[in-house]
């Protein structure tokens, strides 16, 4: 058995709040292999041990509850909308688990492959909610074991709602969330972080008051790290709960659940599943108002950020937790107005990390799927090791085959009428694809009056950093030169920078211009003979469909493009033009231009046909500029290259 | 059997000089490990391949030929002569092997450790000259065992000189150095790479110049790489002999053996050995000056040039091979003025990279040793594995003891009455060890009138880099900063800068300021309260002999202190300040003062309790500034320790 003080002891008792130090069980398993600095403490902790470090610097935090979504349209949806919230800095996300939507399946909307979906891909620590009435041990032992496979560490164990209207015990099967505690314990030891559920006014279905807290003590006993309350309506009901709790010996987290009033049905629909009631003030406030939803919304931000304030000022609360309904703006608004909401998060690497236990080490990404991210964590998600502290040679397993890239996470979110508006219902000839790339650099409408807001390379609209370069990308997309990935040099900004910093405060990080396009042979043929006179300064790799490489790199090493130097630490160089996956990146790249452009038009027609030429014929280019510290000679190279183009032919 | 051609043709096929492809099958096996970026493809090739590379790019090289010492003091004299000369940048040196000096054993002054502490300590690769004739098979194997053991790469086969007046050959036995090729072959397979000697007039017992050809074939065929002549007078002779020579078939490179003439005894000496005959028109010149050495080693210089512009003038010669007779000043003059002097040799890394194969993959070390680099390799001798591309956390193995400081390699170079000096006949307080460590930094006499030119923790005289730093170095030796090791910071210098430049060219090179010191507690105590100041921007680490260690540096984590970016390339950061290893650092840098330097004076003499008293109380600190690109920091650090010490005590 696993006791409580086993677990509440072990967080490390480190008080920095950068995260310097690396002790905890964790993280020096690790120490026979060269392992990476450690730039960010809590990437390599658990989250029980995130949410003691929080306490101890009495940094406060939030998280944020969804429920899986009915339909895959709304999943995609729903995954964008934990990119954006992921952005205001959650300590962790939960997802709800719904026995009737077939919860544990491999379906795009099972709870399952949703929390898969939060940790691998949008890189959130996740908690998956799991009920245990009405199951068998087996099938729950499934659920864990599946869950664990994906990379989920943290489980909420709840009993779940009884089926029939009167409660049956089942004598050998899981009556209690205790008994779901006490299994997961048992078979999984303490893989596990696991959250229970308190009930701030008690259980609807205990017999007292007092007699819930014994359940929860025993909760607690049986091996949960730390509780989540049902929702309240006034602070004082949860301080009176909290200190309840800790009168009969419950010194764990408990983090009180917070439900933003959105609108008068959600309310009215909760209050009935609940089984709690509304105070009078608040039905006073609401009744009159109930068919003015922006109004019932502003006063349940006002009426939860007052309550919020109450708990944080109270000091008994350093965490809340925020019943979203899958909605964003409530949430956001009081977490903004808390002044919890993380305006500008700290990178800790250039790209979003993520949250998979396997990946904690990775440290370094090619540059190519820059835009891509998700199919890159797709793609190399069979991987047993992350590439030890360094990309090395030849040490990168095989990429994930090519053919999975319609699975729906990376799929794009428009569809296709939209994407045709976007990108052309008829295509006049190259020209008509050079103006789409052009509109999609712009941000201004295309002919038709629409703007290009994604492309098969890019799932959504220009980066801040790439928008430093707006007018040079414009000027060589327009003739030709279709980029799809670049970034400028840096020389040694702060890692503080909000644009281009990364990694803790106090260093400083870099970059090498970096510029990938397609183009067609005539300009590679041009651009070849520029680039001899830029021999030492510029490395290329210029490839078509069929694999015909040319390059001027040193066999098979990679080119470090973007790397931060910090204070007490080696150096950190997360991406690389690396030679290797670029052969892996190609396929995928010009995959894009069939399987997302082409297949708009119908087969045959000449639109089709012209995209189907530039797969066939065009060269995928990148190049970087060495001399990071002197102005980008890239723009430079396109200018010799179209000033070669235009002069005369020699005698 | 392993015939000519596999040798031959096993060279790398690039021609890039810069060393940028990384082909060749030795570094293919490495590729399974997180390897490090090749940025000196040479220092992973053998020595034909390196020959073989220099042959296809043109570049003209030299190599050197020294013989064991008779003496301790004589070999620590020749060690220093082997660094002074490898900054002219030979392919190899050999050593030779002299039957009645125990060639093979462990004393300081035999061929097996000479050529040990050229590869291991000066980072040279090193041909060990082995001879055959009077040994037996199992000692030939022994000798041979024990080279490959300590890291040599490279033989030279020969027979060796018969006991008596009339040669005898041995039924069983080794007769002739083609027995010694084969013998090598069959037992230790294509680990060696062989050389093998030729005689551009024949061998003195050869029974004609064409059956003495035919041997040397006999000899190539066995397995021999590369052949080096006997010397000779005029260019015509080596000439012929090399078209005699390709005319049988020998396809493999011959070096000349050049032997400018040092003196008169010298030559003749050698004449009588070698059985030579020196042309009239020398003797005609040598004779009327022969008690003039200045005059014979000028003209030794002139004849050595010319023919050297002869041999490489032809066309035919690469290489050149100079019998050094352990002398440093005509070889060095006759290389300068042929131009193949590295004037200013490209380090690949700011350290000297070790010549043992084992060592080749090395790429990071701990700043403390900068100024010890041959005890940093002698205690790190038994490291299999070099930290895997990076300098892990806890991968470092333990550091060999420090019993072995004694080891004649790393004793001071002068003898006790030099030091006492330069570091004081009677030591009178701190004051007078101040005023040690203040004349060293300055080059200034000491009182008695003697330079400082050394010191426990430093060989040789002041670095370059360090120059640098002079004057506030001084400033802070007088008033008990005692440093020992420092660097300024650079913020992104060429790599081809001649003072802090590394590396291949077109990169950039890179350091955070360093500062190394021994200093009393009083001292400490005011600088940590500095310190709290400058708490985010300076690193450091203060340990007194008992180990007490006092830093605000993260948890076991390396700070890179130098580092580069170079075109095509990952970064590269091969200087780190390592808590870890400081730890082993510690014991050495006290140590020295005992071992060193108190133990210069008598038991209880006041001087000798002086050095005790600082041993036993002083701390060891060092500070790194993170923020590179401003002005260094450190020195601002120790004014305002010293502020504070002289401020009045606060109420």
């Amino acid at each position: 058995m696993v006791n409580e003080n086993q677990h509440t002891c072990s967080a490390s008792s480190s008080s920095r709040s950068d995260g310097g130090s690396s002790s905890g069980s964790e993280s020096s398993k690790d120490s026979s292999r060269c392992s990476t600095p450690v730039l960010d403490a809590e990437r390599h902790e658990r989250l029980r041990e995130k949410m003691r470090r929080r306490q101890d610097s009495g940094d406060r935090w939030f998280s944020l509850e969804f429920f899986p979504p009915r339909t895959a349209n709304a999943a995609v949806n729903l995954i964008s909308r934990f990119d954006r919230m992921a952005a205001g800095g959650p300590l962790f996300i939960d997802v709800t688990w719904h026995p009737a939507g077939d919860p544990g399946s491999d379906k795009e909307t099972s709870s399952m492959i949703i929390a898969n979906t939060a940790v691998n891909y949008c890189g959130l620590e996740t908690i998956l909610h799991m009920t245990c009435c009405n199951q068998t041990k087996d099938d729950i032992t499934g659920h864990l074991q599946k869950a664990k496979r994906l990379g989920l560490k943290n489980i909420m164990a709840l009993r779940g709602d009884p089926v029939g209207e009167e409660w049956e015990e089942e004598v050998h099967g899981f009556n209690h969330a205790v008994d779901l505690v006490k299994h997961i314990r048992s078979e999984f030891d303490d893989y596990f972080d696991i959250c229970v559920a308190g009930y701030p006014k008690g259980h609807p279905e205990a017999e007292s008051y007092e007699a819930d807290l014994k359940h929860l003590k025993e909760k607690v006993l049986a091996g949960a790290d730390f509780i989540i309350t049902q929702l309240f309506f006034r602070s004082e009901t949860f301080l009176k709960f909290m200190k309840d709790c800790q009168a009969i010996g419950i010194t764990c987290p408990i983090i009180p659940g917070i439900f933003p009033i959105q609108g008068y049905h959600s309310l009215r629909q909760l209050v009935k599943l609940s089984k709690l009631e509304v105070p009078q003030e608040i039905k006073d406030v609401i009744e009159p108002i109930k068919d003015n939803d922006a109004a019932i919304r502003n006063y349940g931000v006002e009426l939860a950020v007052s309550m919020c304030r109450e708990l944080l000022d109270s000091g008994m609360v350093h965490g809340l937790h925020f019943y979203t309904l899958n909605r964003e703006v409530a949430t956001t608004e009081v977490l903004k107005r808390l002044g919890i909401w993380n305006e500008d998060p700290r990178r800790p690497l250039p790209w979003a990390v993520s949250a998979h236990p396997k990946r904690r080490v990775e440290d370094v990404r090619p540059i190519f799927w820059a835009s891509r991210p998700k199919s890159y964590i797709y793609r190399t998600q069979e991987w047993d090791d992350f590439p030890n502290g360094r990309w090395g040679n030849s040490s990168s397993p095989a990429f994930g085959e090519l053919k999975d890239y319609y699975l729906f996470y990376l799929k794009s979110k428009s569809p296709r009428e939209e994407l045709l508006k976007m990108w052309g219902e008829e295509l006049t000839g190259e020209e008509s694809v050079f103006e789409v790339f052009t509109c999609y650099i712009t941000g201004e409408p295309n002919k038709n009056g629409h703007r290009v807001t994604c492309m098969p390379w890019n799932d959504d609209p220009l980066a801040t950093e790439t928008s430093l370069l707006k007018e040079q990308l414009e000027k060589v997309n327009r003739r030709g030169i279709l980029t799809i990935n670049s970034q400028p040099n840096i020389n040694g900004k702060p890692s503080t920078d909000p644009i281009v910093g990364w990694g803790p405060s106090g260093g400083y990080v870099f970059q090498k211009a970096y510029l990938e396009f397609f183009t067609s042979s005539e300009i590679v043929t041009a651009l070849l003979k520029v680039l001899k006179k830029y021999e030492l300064r510029v490395n290329y790799h210029i490839v078509n469909v069929k694999g015909q490489n040319i390059t001027n790199a040193p066999d098979l090493q990679p080119n470090a493009v973007t790397w931060g130097i910090f204070p007490g630490r080696e150096i950190i160089q997360p991406t690389v033009v690396d030679p290797v996956s670029f052969l892996s990146w190609k396929d995928e790249a010009f995959a894009l231009w069939i399987e997302q452009w082409a297949k708009l038009y119908e087969e045959e027609s000449p639109s089709r046909m012209i995209i189907q030429y530039i797969h066939d014929n065009y060269y995928l280019v990148n190049l970087v500029d060495n001399d990071f510290p002197l102005e980008n000679c890239l723009w430079q190279v396109v200018d010799d290259t179209f000033e070669l183009l235009n002069s005369p032919p020699q005698q």
